[in-house]
């Protein structure tokens, strides 16, 4: 017997029909004996509506009571769902975040989980009741509603999963696991058995949607054994047991993993597209120390979110160009701080692309592997693909190119590192 | 300054323009110088849709989980009404059933008010806050969700009204308040400025939909001042304090009220119609201690609800004919049950006609005039209207009448008891 907890998406959960697949798919891995949690999304659209909501009565509204009238779409379908399992002969009941409770902080509308009080829950299912959990939601310290941010319920099954020291932890999605790279670009990318946290981390930041960041941080902490696999199964498909999707482990575990398959450590585990960023340049700023700081500190209190910076040494006269990257959505607010912040920086020329893709090959294997990154450049520049920027971590290579040629790039890449799928795989 | 407590019903909270509308009138309310509790129904339509929702996930749904789901929708607009309250400079915060708590029994679907913590609610509204609180629902002593019914919103509002010692219950709808008989049957039915809760509570219990039974007799019992009013409102309307709408006061205060306007007191305040309900005779009963109480036991244990009971004095041989109303919705339940009891109960022949309609003339002035009954009676045989039934209650006449003749009845009655409006009036 293990104790399961089971996460499904909007897409799963629109519509009583698509509960009541959902409802069978947990059904059965009751039935094979296990302890199971289920933690679920509002039905596909229905936070967009209660958004939209709050938009129209409030632009500027209160988190607080934004928080009373979206996390309302997950109280509906844990209660659907209870009810479908129910009607299937299941013991089922509700646990709505103030209930359980499940303890945030105050930062409506992105609230952190701080704790969680498991004990009325583990009685609930060790007397064979199936607990149904709305994700997205807390209590704060004010005993008011609180939501996680977009995507949060991901962090919420992983949060009950390390409450309750779950086995498993496994996310229902409306892909199968995660791929080398995305299927619908490379015909031949291959599913990954498994993966680790840190390489998830670096996927699911650079444009890979199938796990939002912070579930895989908080799985990493609290050494949560994560799977995805997909929702849409017949029903008759092998349980969830057998593991047809991927498994997000440490880097030990898969370390073991794959000494025990007698398998070869894959230098490259995964290859990533994103085209939501776009891409600054400063040119001719004074290279002493604090000169960067004075860019960066007007954006991050604007809340915009930079992702890669890319200074070169200093050219003649003590001057360098500073290359960063935001999101497309913030471009027009970048541009104008950065105007009101001119004199303070002391830049020459600002030049902005907003045609640009970051291309990212993702592995923990490329660490022992100095190879990695020349083997990248080489096959683009093979293929005349022009690199703008590079930046680098210990498991990730990213490149900026020409946005047009963002597919190219990623099935030469595909085919460089040695993935794509043969027929005997 | 009073304290009052305004309750909006699911029509006027019907979008974020409408909830507009409602967040003016509850300002206006405000910078009159009052406290203010807002009491909130679901959109429109909403409460349907979660029900069917229920319906589709599981036919014999677990109320518990069933009032996890359908509570979600006044969550929603007490939400939006805060945001809304907000957006026009006033502060305001929503408290859900379970954060004030208003805590209930555990007759989940159709719990009953216990008690009420007002203690957060008063300091907040003290501090100038507008307390936002949806209808309908409360917290039972296992810490879940609870619903009161339909319609309950105005019951919450009774009891929001009760708990803080409000000055005033205003109750807003989408009529300006409680006529003498429904206008749109008759052109000349005039606009209460006062009713008593008795008969309130027989006007609503025959049909006249302005406010739920259960919300009247708790007002009565709390002795809570409950207006009703229209929120279809100009903005420049006047504010509710001068009264547009239907009070509804104690015996003693319209007696009170009444003596300083030196108005003579009406005999009759209002006439209503009823076509829900349908007429069941057993004949040929055995006139003898316990033979009625064959009849209803059965149908009180099928939750089937019985209004009129008329029985006549026995006829020869010691027998006697039973005649009784049950909601049309439920004839057919109640022709079954009765069959299958038949032989315990002993009756000859059942005859059941759903084409009927129930005519009541209510007014507490009746009890110290004897010829109410009379001038009814009297009215409808001029017309040629036959009488098929008659019951009374110390303020009530109901009649059963053919239900081609209902809006003929009505009319012939409204100018009988010469309650027609004139054009100096």
């Amino acid at each position: 017997m293990a104790r399961i907890v089971m996460k499904f998406g909007g897409t799963s959960m629109a519509g009583t029909e698509r509960i009541r697949r959902v409802a069978n798919i947990v059904r059965r891995q009751q039935a094979a004996g296990h302890e199971v949690a289920v933690v679920v999304s509002a039905m596909a659209g229905e936070t967009d509506r209660l958004v939209n909501f709050c938009r129209e009565a409030n632009p500027l509204f209160d988190p607080a009571e934004y928080d009373v009238v979206v996390a309302s779409g997950e109280q509906v379908t844990s209660g659907l769902l209870a009810l479908t399992l129910q009607a299937m002969g299941c013991k089922a009941r509700s646990w709505l975040g103030w209930q359980l409770p499940i303890h945030t902080d105050e930062a409506y509308s992105k609230a952190r989980i701080e704790g969680f009080d498991s004990e009325a829950l583990l009685s609930s299912m060790a007397a064979g009741e199936i607990a149904v959990i709305p994700g997205f939601q807390g209590l704060s310290g004010e005993n008011r509603i609180t939501t996680l941010g977009r995507g949060g319920s991901d962090t919420s099954a992983v949060a009950v999963a390390a409450a309750i020291h779950a086995d498993r932890c496994d996310i229902y999605t409306d892909v199968d696991g995660v791929y080398t790279t995305d299927p619908r670009i490379v015909a031949k990318a291959r599913k990954l058995s498994h993966v680790t946290y840190e390489e998830m981390l670096e996927l699911a930041s650079v444009g890979s949607k199938v796990l939002q960041t912070r579930s895989v941080s908080l799985a990493m902490k609290e050494k949560v054994r994560v799977q995805v696999l997909s929702s849409f199964v017949d029903d008759d498909a092998p349980a969830a047991d057998t593991l047809p999707g991927t498994m997000i482990v440490s880097d030990e575990e898969l370390a073991k993993i794959q000494e025990d398959l007698d398998m070869e450590r894959q230098l490259i585990t995964g290859i990533a597209a994103d085209k939501n960023e776009a891409k600054v340049t400063l040119t001719r700023i004074a290279d002493r120390p604090g000169a960067v700081a004075t860019i960066f500190g007007p954006l991050a209190a604007a809340n915009i979110n930079v992702d890669m910076i890319i200074q070169n040494i200093a050219k003649d006269k003590g001057e360098t160009d500073v290359t960063f990257t935001v999101p497309k959505a913030d471009l027009l607010r970048t541009q104008a701080l950065l105007e009101e912040h001119k004199d303070a920086i002391g830049f020459y020329r600002m030049i902005s692309d907003d045609k640009i893709a970051k291309i990212s090959v993702v592995g923990v294997g490329m660490r022992s592997h100095a190879g990695v990154a020349s083997t990248m450049f080489k096959a683009l520049a093979d293929r005349g693909i022009n690199i703008q920027a590079i930046s680098t971590s210990e498991i990730k290579v990213s490149v900026l190119i020409d946005e047009d040629e963002t597919e190219l790039a990623v099935r030469v890449l595909h085919t460089a590192y040695e993935m794509d799928a043969t027929e005997a795989a």
